[in-house]
């Protein structure tokens, strides 16, 4: 397995358990029977979290997954053999001297997560150096440093968090690293690529984020992967920019390298739930290889640009997701609240309906910036092609061509933060600043790649 | 051409421009130089709208598209040759007595439109018999019959007319049709579908909802593909219910029949916006050969059930869409205004921030109904696996499971349109109803097909 193995993880036990585990003479690492009742269940003894409720022992079973069994005065364990090591424990560092310097930054999520085995549910809970120790194998890809940012999952992060990470990427780059990997949560991971592909207009370096869909102690995890694929682009591909690096298929072969600002979570929960939209990916990364196969010949090299970081975000940017029958109210309500700008997910090509007008165009009056982009999500919103989107122009709303809902929302949030003018707020929104809006297509052809 | 020509179509034109067309001895069909300060362009002369802006003259270029050129004193035209006669006009009615009886409404929409030469935009305009006029192929599909039920665009489609259209399917179906199709506008087809899923919970005929990615008088329109796979499906379809036909892929060769709760537009322009989301498509359509191909195993047979219609809906139902720094007042906004329930569009599994948990404990102790989906769209929301989750159900808000957040929303609309009682409420969302709740994938398999 991954690590040694010490001792004192028997230090999350307690109390009775404690006592229980070593009348019977159990180490971490036995495959021990815990018999209650008439009924027992087998498996390897796992370490346990320190703080949670202290009746439990966490066993790793036949099928790989991991169970937290209640142990009461009635039950008994006896270690009827000795399984694999687990790899919880710290490896000692292994020699990486001579390679790229890259720092891994731990902000919480999935790829830093355990299973509370208390509540059975995925808490944050592993450090970057945790990270660092559950895969041994990113030494060979890169001298790597590990930090922790926060511990939060990925829904609860503002752009309080993005300016954050924008500027502790932004020292680390001054610092003189090869590459910088961002390891979150996948649920906002799309966002979080958008505000550092603003947020860091030009960098020397690839910055990579990443996250995983399984925790790193399941089975199906895909979190070593990942963090590999992750650190070695960061070390060492050619181009540099804000990415995310994910699983291409549901098997372990390849990863994805996509472009921060056309990225989007696609599925609840398998691996390759991360999609390129409207968009070719940067380059596909082979596992086994640890080749890097370019898809995009045009990008912008390594080193050829310096470090530049515009961290302030203005949350008073709203996105407001049209369906039949909703209510202009809200868009009342935001502009009331004071907010500058609004990004709607129109239906089709870029539209909402007749009784949204009158608000919008209040919205216009008062100086919010309005944003049209599309919840079909794949395609380039077009405001020309029918009455509605023409009339909706004239209002003052605007077309945000191929941007996807959320970086259009990202973006606003980021040009707020930049200048109060709003000229020049509407024009920065409507220029390709990040890649975010992508080429248009001849007149006529089919827009947009297969999906 | 499609059809035959008469000479009334210069109806369209009136004043001046008739004018000049009648002194140049120009018909409709003929093919026309228009000369203007030394300028000139040629293209077949097409009728036009009445009532519009009376200076221009629609022309056929060669390269197939429509264009309105403006005449004034100065303008000349002559006639040059005759081109392939254009095809506005009724052709007259093919014999298709003994074919199943189908009926089609129409509503609006693309599939209904021709280009406004004045403005470059496409309006609605056709009526169902010029649908029928524009694909006289359709008389060898069925016995079709054409009604009008309104002409708007989809995106201004609000509960009112989903009753609407749901009335008047069953009415057609008691008198007995075979099948009928319903031509509305691409943008809101999927919202209409799950509203006519629910609202015709039992049908003995397949009700096929249609719509075009391009509009009819454009040379790649898709409209008479689509419209002919409709009627045939409705006409000969084995399986009864509720579905979307529309092209599977950019070419002409097969159209899609998706189940009406599982279909999402999903590309702005493209002819194959309409994707199944987490599900399978019923079945394929083969346009040469106009063979259906199964790909279902399991339905509700051609005449295996009665008509049922339960027409009701409440729109006091909205959809918010998280996004990081989502502002928890537009909950509290919601529950002001008298909403009866919210569709929360969470992240991932099923997520939003715990800044929202204290506006979303206050919905539901003032009786609202809150249902979890996910913004992923393809996948379950799995709210046992984060500790996020089950803070959320905690307090009161319910798992969507592999609902599309749109359906979800249509669903709540017509659940509330049906009881008042908020346990019946949440029993309703929380059983699959009409398909919208995928079977479960066995534990720890990947869920959900390739995307």
């Amino acid at each position: 397995m991954l690590g040694e193995l010490r001792m004192h993880e028997l230090a999350g036990y307690k109390g009775r358990v404690l006592d229980l585990i070593k009348t019977a003479g159990a180490n971490i690492g036995d495959i021990v029977k815990l018999t209650r009742d008439g009924k027992s269940v087998e498996g390897l003894l796992m370490p346990r979290t320190v703080g949670r409720n202290e009746n439990h022992v966490v066993l790793k079973l036949g099928t790989g997954y991991n169970v937290g069994v209640r142990v009461d005065e009635s039950t008994r364990i006896e270690v009827v053999g000795t399984g694999a090591r687990p790899a919880l424990s710290k490896p000692p560092r292994p020699a990486s001297k001579g390679l790229p310097k890259v720092t891994i930054f731990s902000t919480g999520g999935t790829i830093a997560s355990r299973v509370d085995y208390r509540t059975g549910a995925v808490e944050p809970a592993l450090t970057a150096e945790d990270l660092y120790s559950f895969v041994p194998e990113l030494a060979s890809e890169a001298d790597v440093e590990t930090k922790v940012l926060c511990n939060l999952f990925s829904e609860n992060f503002t752009a309080r968090n993005w300016k954050e990470i924008a500027e502790a990427v932004r020292d680390e780059i001054r610092s003189g690293v090869s590459g910088v990997v961002v390891a979150q949560g996948t649920d906002t991971l799309g966002y979080s690529a958008s505000a550092l592909s603003f947020a860091l207009p030009s960098t020397p370096i690839p910055v990579v984020l990443v996250g995983a869909q399984r925790s790193s102690d399941r089975p199906s995890s895909d979190a070593a992967t990942n963090l590999i694929g992750a650190v070695s682009v960061a070390a060492r591909a050619p181009f540099a920019g804000v990415f995310v690096v994910m699983h291409e298929w549901m098997s372990d072969d390849t990863l994805l390298v996509h472009k921060g600002t056309k990225v989007r979570k696609c599925h609840t929960s398998r691996r390759d739930a991360f999609k390129s939209i409207s968009a070719t990916p940067m380059a596909r990364f082979h596992i086994e290889t640890r080749k890097l196969e370019m898809l995009e010949a045009h990008y912008s090299a390594r080193g050829s640009s310096e470090i530049v970081c515009k961290p302030n975000f203005d949350d008073r940017a709203a996105l407001v997701k049209f369906y039949p029958g909703l209510d202009p109210g809200v868009i009342d309500w935001y502009v009331a609240k004071g907010y500058r700008g609004l990004i709607l997910e129109g239906t089709g090509l870029g539209h909402v309906s007749a009784a949204c007008f009158p608000s919008l165009a209040r919205a216009v009056e008062r100086g919010l910036f309005v944003g049209m982009t599309s919840q079909c999500l794949w395609g380039r919103v077009d405001m020309n092609v029918y009455s509605t989107g023409i009339d909706l122009q004239k209002i003052g709303v605007h077309p945000m061509e191929d941007m996807l809902p959320e970086t259009a929302l990202i973006k606003l949030m980021w040009v707020l933060g930049q200048t109060e003018d709003t000229a020049r707020i509407a024009e920065m929104m409507r220029t390709n600043l990040a890649g975010e809006i992508g080429p248009r297509r001849p007149e006529g052809g089919e827009d947009g790649e297969a999906h």
